[in-house]
């Protein structure tokens, strides 16, 4: 597969913004270590192999040209995104080569950021470089998406809509939960996403309370509540859904009314989102809806979180979410109840932050 | 799901042979921040939710209780492992509950590993604690696998010879690499896996030469070679296995000779794997095969990796591994031949090391 020039171009001025950001903080450099932050900037390489296998770095500068560091498993996928001159393979000693190929383009100070470089590699890149942490920028960039970008995320939330509607007649009685979420990866598999963007939590009843419930051996019955928050990753950009089901014949009058003030919570907060809005005001719009109802004690998480290259990326809506919208962020809306003894209703869509407000996706 | 009171002793073991290095190192207590690693001491959480996004660490004291912390999402899993009187739930400032918790305890010196510690983390955990560099302690321990985690092994790499087995049916002319790679993850998933270990490389002809070969839309002819280099997870043990497969009526005499080259060099390095034999002696077993016959410019990786919890881990088979083979070590040997112009074949098996030599898992 090769890349497009259109691609290339949108990378290029991506650092661009970047180096304006470089110039401003007065840094000569920055070396890229997060493989999403690296994938933004360059094309290269979405993933490492595992958390602790980079597959390779990228150092911008602020006014030269860029340099793209890997190993030789990769030469081939890096020559389809970038000129060879200024490509490093390194073989076991990454830091020294890394120091060797910029010291040639008189490179010797690097800004990095802390939450992506191990101590490990600062101690051995500091016997090279002069250090100075800088982190965030590459995600103060990442949090306004791009119209492409947002078109990729309508994309990947239109497959996950697609299947969310299907699911009424995939989650049927007797179906075990790791079954129900195995059927749901298969679809998007089909549908052609490459992957889940996370793991599905699908919950029957009580354990559609549990924050973090793997779908177990629980079956669905033929009277029940099933929340599902399922999303994928498509062209590289995630989406992420949640909608809590009944399954039977009428819904129980506490599931249908916890299910409207969940959602009387998420218009209260998609009302709230407007560009120069403080963020934590949507958080707060949500949580008034539960507090008059006086449930408020039962919505236990966050409002929302960014999405885009990755799942959760920034910025957070919890309670003390700082800063204003602004237009073309994307996040996620997602209020919910939850009763350890009787289940949960949770109802989340994706938005993205227009001048006037906000529209979902 | 419960953890039976096995796995909790197991786990208890583990800790107890943890401490035992801590005496020897001098370490009053390590923070246990690597999830596998986590998981393995623990069986808290095998993955984080994201690379930059820790569920929880462990901290492993020489003498005293240890105490695990995670966030409210995971209370519920932490208590099914973990008395409660020494879980923390921390929220925000995690470093400062981690300081907090400890000092309760007469904890104030912490070991880390360098390389599974961020400059971040390291910069707020030293106002708190005194911290010493400490890598590789319980990978160390991981590196000689009990007989349960042979076992394990042994059933999700059983898996994968089942699924290697049924290839000769799937992959057939007009399929492209994309849907072979596809077919392959639904039948390992329908099988029971829980996950792939890693994305599988499915090659056709020329992109067999490939090292990192994105199954694509090239298609299988009625005349090729197909490389498969696939594994699972299954109770959280990975498997590893690649075999290159003819397509077709006769296979090609290079591709004859060259499957018979690199069959050879596994044999090879095979027999040289016995306890107390040099690691780099198995590399150069399987070079020499490839050097009498004046191939061995093609063979461009190392030989294999050791595998367990995850899919890449201690100790590496390159021609620089340090150290000797011990019984209990299991490592993949996976010799290949490559020719960008022509394809490439690889054969792959795992191997427990045995006290007279290795067995194939």
């Amino acid at each position: 597969m090769d890349v497009s020039a259109t691609d290339r171009i949108l990378y290029e001025n991506r650092r661009e913004r970047l180096k304006a950001l470089l110039a401003a903080e007065g840094l000569p450099a920055l070396l890229v270590s997060y493989p999403a932050n690296r994938f933004y900037l360059s094309g290269f390489e979405l993933f490492d192999s595992q958390c602790n296998e980079s597959v390779g770095w990228l150092v911008v500068t602020q006014s030269g040209p860029d340099a793209l560091f890997t190993d030789a498993r990769f030469t081939d996928a890096a020559l389809r995104l970038w000129p060879q001159e200024d490509l490093c393979i390194y073989g076991a000693g990454r830091h020294a080569a890394l120091a060797e190929f910029l010291k040639g383009r008189g490179v010797s100070a690097l800004g990095f950021d802390p939450k992506a470089v191990s101590v490990y590699d600062h101690e051995a890149l500091r016997e090279h470089f002069g250090l100075t942490p800088a982190g965030g920028l590459v995600e103060r960039l990442r949090l306004v998406k791009e119209p492409g970008e947002i078109e990729l995320l309508r994309a990947a939330c239109g497959l996950n809509h697609r299947i969310m509607r299907a699911l009424p007649d995939v989650l049927v009685p007797g179906l075990t939960e790791a079954e129900a979420a195995w059927q749901i990866e298969r679809l998007f598999r089909e549908a052609g996403a490459e992957s889940l963007s996370f793991p599905s939590i699908v919950g029957v009843d009580r354990n559609a309370a549990l924050p973090h419930a793997i779908p177990g051996d629980t079956r669905i019955s033929r009277d029940c509540l099933v929340l599902v928050d399922a999303g994928c990753r498509l062209n590289g950009y995630c989406s992420d859904q949640t909608r809590t089901f009944w399954v039977g014949r009428e819904p129980s009058e506490r599931f249908r009314e916890t299910k409207r003030l969940v959602i009387a919570a998420q218009k209260a907060a998609l009302e709230a989102i407007k560009p120069g809005v403080r963020m934590a005001e949507a958080y707060a719009a949500a949580r008034r809806v539960f507090e008059d109802a006086g449930v408020a004690n039962q919505f236990t998480h966050s409002l929302g979180h960014g999405i885009g290259l990755e799942t959760h990326e920034g910025p957070s809506l919890s309670p003390r979410a700082e800063g204003e919208f602004r237009p073309g962020m994307v996040l996620t809306v997602e209020p919910g109840l939850y009763d350890a003894a009787w289940g949960g209703v949770r109802w989340e869509y994706m938005v993205v932050v227009t001048d006037e407000g906000c529209k979902a996706l």
